[in-house]
């Protein structure tokens, strides 16, 4: 190739620049060149001095070689790259990457899995990746799940053109180690019902942009899929058919998949509120079920609460998350405490008679209750994560007032442990215009996100999970039958912009800001099923992934082009996300922006 | 079987009446009785008396035979049926179903696809379907389109249990027959391309629930898919790809599929706004092609119009409108009309040289361009339909200042022919806080859609498309890139109910109902592709095919337990309806209603 030639390419190269450094979410540290380099014929991954090499890294190794030849990207220029077609079959050739631990890695090197669900926070997903302009790269972390996120940005350099895989920007040299330790996506498989190969390529598609956190909102007060040892009648009364549990070894199957991506599943039994299905095999369990109006009872229907002041399902609730608990390998179990329902226990008989002869009020069997099963999860070690409903919150009183209007318990008096992780989802906006009784927004008194420092006051924990920015299910309308002008309960669509230009630390002050664990985008399931599940989440779920692994502050307009990649990708892999722009403005980075 | 179990089963059928009867849309008479009645295991459907059967009346008994067995549609009852068992498979058998014309019909039989494009309700739809409680059925018709409509009826009535294809209320007499002629769904592939299988698909759905018109917005500004003969090189460079085009062979295939499903296709080339693709092959026809900043000269990008002052321009687009035209058999052709922007043409100097020239107006040069291309379709036949924004409005009038601030010509001079169709779509409604200047919303001036009278003043037929009832793109938030608090160009989502309760006749005078030919809903597609064809679309646009096919005034109350039906249905189907509600609501009828 002339000198000529070269400074040709390198010209094109440059102009080519955003398009061919898709890498999401966004290194920490990245300095690349702009030679051309394509995939030598006889390229491999190799794995080099691991004497044990865990099984999930090697298969791993495998998935990143297939994904070299199948994900078959072009360029997201109008002409997919044809112009370029001679430069790429006269680049240089890499013909390795070699995998390897780091020096100061531990000789006893954890699985993928293992590392996945050591704690929060507690393996080293950091590693550092150089792709020089032709020969041999090199792959080097602490942990095989930091050689695992370092082949997840590996995939992401490569482009398609006449099934030659190149990039035009050799050399690369990266380093990368996430802000968060916590970068999750929550499913409700409760509403309706998801099977396990759904979750199995939804689990793939996180991975892919370097989520770790799966919260499994697994049951609710419409059906209990899962089937758990020694409370199989639970699922076999209340999930929606026979075949449609998940059963011990499907949660097998779904934690072991999960681990090998670096995943950590987090399992949520919500108590006491959304419980209503446990009634159909326990009815002694649970106050009011399925009342109506429903309006009066929950939040949306059925209606139905755990009797929180009764020993023995306090009892039956603690063993049954115990039961559950050890289900799942993971540090983090969720006992949710969302929505309380006051109006339920007060026109239940047997909650009045069990506070009145143990001379409590309602709060006070919540926090009795509440410590029952907390303390159990901390026996088997676990750490218990709470929605932010169940945390006393001094803001809340101002919204007394409307709270009794409404029935809901807003200020609770629960003693939570120290190291209780709390879920802050649903922001409270007190609105002069409070919606219509009508819908799951009946019972919702909205704050706004800036209270989020009255959950850091207290000194506990927090995993962003803002409705208003990550929920993903708002905007479809209203799903209560026969209201004609509904809205979601939680108002707009939520686009990728929003979600990705979240503040973590706003509302905080800088010696709250080590609470913040990271975050997550959620979807809920009242009108979600398989059908729309990847349009629903994809790509927009990748937003808070680079928002909690490259940190806060990125910039919407570099960050499109790179999102439109990741869609791009995740079609060619068989996930279904959807186009976030005419796809003239994808091969055309922000000539659709306003501005443009 | 004993008279007390027959009893017995009345009673179980009357309970689940609102279950078992799930047909959509409604038939305008329909009787039923509360037998049990199942499928003979030789169940066969029969053709009698017509001596030369189309070949695609007689592939539509194929198809519902099928359905027969394939369909598997569980009761929508939280124990799936399970319960009747006994019941169904002891009840009496339903041996055939005899499809025949009436004595009244013609004995010259024209095929489905030949009544499907023989003009706006010139084919007689009406079907009279006869299930008695055991023995054989009947199906009549005064054409193969009839027979067709009947056949899916049919198909609607069965459910399955373990295997068993039962109704719980026989006997079923139905007389049934359209109140609207145009039942439609609009489908852009110009923003996003849509592969051939998903348009079949669409087409196979939107049969199923007795919609007749495929209105196809084929090419935009964005991209020209539609190879068209003596015109090839407009897709050759104006197309995504190569791969993703439509040939004169795919459209053949599109017509035929649409055609024996009962099915007209209406193709759209918009003029002269909305063809800024053409620059790519034809420069000389376009003004102001790909501009910037594109909000000074487009609704979206990119900024590009035909130049309808060039006589040259005028003959070309004429020529290719005559073209695609011939590529269609329907007797209806759209040519758009839709959002015409001044500044395009105030800037370009060959506009205004052709204006000076012809010593003409911007306004009667579109007139000349408009009485060129439709007088076109008057000598094939063809009657034009276009988007109301190029009527003559006289209520816009008071927009006028609004609208020279925004650059876009709101009322125009143009002539139309009396036989013009409208469609009456993007609502125009004056707002006192105009949206911020950003996104495609930038250059709609909205107007209330009781202005719809001003169109039938004009004498004027028209189809309802109204954006705030039946865009299914609505709710998606904003495309515009760099958009943080983006929102979509319509508005909230528009959710079944919504579209649902739509008045046609809302804003008219008795004596303009008769203008009203029905109406659709539409799917733009610059957040929709392949990926969110189906979750966009269904169970949704059912919604207005039961409207126009029953007429208004449905109640949402007794239509949703329906609406269950249709998706489940279609999922069977293999079309991913999406859930409306959790599965919980569905299995209840209406007890997730807010009054429940």
């Amino acid at each position: 190739m002339k000198p000529t030639m070269k400074s040709l390419l390198f010209l094109q190269a440059a102009f080519y620049l955003p398009f061919t450094l898709a890498l999401w979410p966004r290194p920490q540290n990245l300095t690349a060149g702009n030679t051309p380099l394509r995939l030598a014929a006889g390229f491999s991954i190799e794995i080099s001095g691991i004497p044990q090499v865990p099984k999930d890294l090697s298969d791993a190794v495998t998935r990143t070689t297939k994904f070299l030849t199948t994900d078959k990207l072009q360029l997201l220029v109008p002409d997919r790259g044809a112009s370029l077609t001679d430069a790429v079959n006269s680049a240089e050739t890499l013909h390795s990457l070699t995998v390897t631990l780091s020096s100061s890695a531990s000789s006893d090197v954890k699985s993928i899995s293992e590392d996945a669900v050591a704690g929060l926070g507690v393996a080293d997903e950091s590693y550092t990746l150089q792709v020089p302009a032709g020969g041999d790269a090199t792959l080097t972390a602490n942990s095989a799940l930091g050689l695992f996120r370092g082949l997840t940005t590996f995939e992401q350099l490569w482009f398609d053109l006449g099934g030659t895989t190149f990039t035009l920007q050799a050399p690369v040299h990266i380093e990368d180690a996430p802000v968060y330790p916590y970068r999750g996506f929550m499913l409700d498989t409760s509403r309706n019902y998801f099977p396990v190969s759904d979750i199995k390529r939804t689990l793939d598609a996180m991975s892919w942009v370097k989520i770790n956190h799966f919260h499994w909102h697994v049951v609710d007060s419409q059906s209990f899929a899962l089937v758990v040892p020694g409370f199989e009648e639970i699922a076999q009364k209340g999930a929606y058919s026979a075949s449609r549990v998940y059963s011990p070894d499907d949660v097998k199957d779904i934690v072991s998949y999960a681990g090998a991506r670096g995943i950590d599943v987090m399992v949520e039994i919500d108590t006491p509120g959304h419980s209503s299905v446990i009634f159909k095999s326990h009815p002694e369990h649970i106050a009011c079920p399925e009342a109506t109006p429903w309006s009066r009872f929950a939040g949306e229907p059925p209606a139905g609460q755990l009797r929180l002041a009764s020993p023995a399902t306090t009892n039956f609730t603690t063993d049954l998350i115990k039961a559950v608990s050890s289900m799942f390998p993971s540090t983090l179990f969720n006992t949710g405490g969302d929505e309380i329902n006051t109006n339920c226990y007060a026109k239940d008989n047997l909650t009045q008679e069990d506070l009145a002869s143990q001379g409590k009020t309602l709060e006070e069997a919540l926090d009795t209750f509440t410590q029952a099963t907390h303390s159990a999860l901390a026996d088997a070690g676990k750490t218990p994560v709470v929605w932010e409903g169940i945390v006393p919150l001094a803001f809340l009183e101002s919204l007394q007032a409307h709270a009794a209007s409404v029935e809901m318990a807003l200020e609770h008096q629960v003693n939570l442990r120290n190291d209780t992780i709390v879920l802050y989802a649903v922001y409270f906006v007190l609105s002069s215009t409070l919606p219509p009784l009508t819908g799951r927004n009946v019972y919702r008194v909205w704050i706004s996100s800036e209270h989020v420092g009255s959950v850091a006051q207290k000194g506990f924990r927090l995993i962003h999970a803002a409705s208003d920015f990550f929920y993903l299910d708002c905007g479809g309308g209203g799903w209560i039958g026969n209201n004609i002008n509904g809205d979601s309960s939680c108002g707009v669509y939520k686009t990728w912009q929003k979600s990705y230009s979240f503040n973590p630390t706003n509302g905080l002050t800088e010696d709250q800001f080590d609470l913040v664990m990271g975050g997550q985008q959620l979807l809920w399931a009242e009108q979600s099923g398989p059908s729309n599940l990847d349009s629903h989440v994809w790509p927009r779920a990748a937003s808070s992934a680079e928002l909690f692994w490259s940190g806060p502050g990125g910039d919407v307009k570099t960050a499109l082009p790179r999102l439109h990649e990741v869609g791009f990708r995740f079609i060619q892999r068989g996930v279904d996300a959807i186009p976030l722009q005419p796809e003239w403005c994808a091969l055309r980075p922000n000539a659709c922006d306003g501005d443009a």
